[in-house]
């Protein structure tokens, strides 16, 4: 199996409501001389895409918690509440703190909202990125999540598109020539995870490129009807 | 930031119960024109340390569920059931199904118990690694877990050494000069995800290098100490 090169894409600059982030991501990957290439999986962190698409929210920029009446009315059900910190299920479907809404890295008195439609964001980065780079790229809008049981957070997708989200190997033969029962990779994730390596928090970086990805985990996918649990499958809610 | 690299550790022969898996690992490397630097995350899958550790119990070769009553075994708490899975507590903290066991990749009429202590597992194999290659590694050992709401299983780290599990950005300043307030990354858990990227389920590949990770994140590290979640603060049990 090939090599995998994971590299961030600097010099992307602050990004304002309507501005073309795929633009701005072709742009600042070929002024690094690392241009984008056929396969590439672009990670882009969902701030950003918040950003560019609006979903900015006024908040009170005295009041550290101002966010708070934002997280009851992106959830459609509460699962946890202890202190400040709320874990509830939000209108996309997605489990997490707060809504994944917060206040770092956007300007003082401002909340950024999850994309409507993650998927649908990643689509249209993936066509602006196809476009202004001339090449077949795949897209994924990550996000940082905490989870239960384990301490510290990791990055996951919220969006892609142009790759599976989950590639199922069931039925494939184990080294011993038995055959897999479940080993359904959410490779996604994983990309979201290893983009995350070289990103860091506070710099500023908000996409990254993974470089020799399995060509046959590229084609269609979506988180949304790949990765989010039914409830009647969940036995966690 | 450094780019990253990540590679397979092909070569590694089959392992058996007692065999000097670090000694393996250095070598396939070497042979495969990769040596071991300075730096390098090395990630190794479970199953090969638990092979090595002789954790290896026999089992009805002709009933699919002979592991149950191990899972039991090897359980301090279920916490759910449906059909055949067993969601549990393993005495080691994990929570995963089936407390870890299963049957692939491994001989006809054996089921592989998790390592009795994956993060000594994990400094074993680093002091092994650092002598026989001559070079100062970090190890992780890595397992396939699913995770309550998302489908699809990811790798995370059960166990490491030489490396931080938890990096602690809180206190930092974001991009506008805000100091961030909770950001406690799980980079063991991106790194074994980012790993399992290049190794495959089933190509008998069980061990692979990150190379280029930040320098600061290398030191001491647990994941026992520094990931498993007390009981006082999970929401989720």
């Amino acid at each position: 199996m090939a090599d995998l090169r994971i590299f961030p894409i600097t010099g992307i600059p602050e990004v304002r409501p309507g501005d073309d982030l795929a633009g701005f991501i072709a742009s600042a990957a070929r002024d690094e001389g690392n241009p984008l290439l056929d396969g590439d999986v672009v990670v882009v962190t969902q701030k950003v895409v918040s950003k560019a698409e609006d979903m900015l929210v006024p908040v009170d920029p005295d009041d550290p918690l101002s966010h708070k009446p934002l997280v009851e009315q992106e959830s459609v059900r509460v699962l946890r509440r202890r202190g400040d910190l709320i874990v509830s299920e939000t209108k996309h479907g997605f489990i997490c703190a707060n809504a994944g809404i917060d206040l770092s890295n956007v300007d003082r008195g401002y909340a950024a909202l999850l994309p409507e439609d993650s998927d649908r964001s990643a689509r249209r980065i993936r066509d602006g990125l196809n476009h202004r780079a001339g090449a077949t790229v795949a897209v994924i809008v990550s996000d940082t999540f905490g989870r239960p049981w384990r301490r510290g957070l990791t990055d996951v997708a919220i969006g892609c598109a142009g790759i599976s989200a989950v590639v199922d190997l069931r039925g494939t033969e184990d080294s011993q020539g038995r055959v897999l029962q479940v080993t359904e990779v959410c490779v996604v994730d994983e990309l979201a995870s290893a983009a995350e390596l070289v990103m860091g928090k506070a710099t500023g970086v908000a996409a990254a490129v993974v470089r020799g990805v399995e060509p046959a985990w590229l084609g269609e996918g979506s988180v949304r009807a790949q990765i989010v649990r039914h409830h009647s499958e969940d036995l966690f809610r």
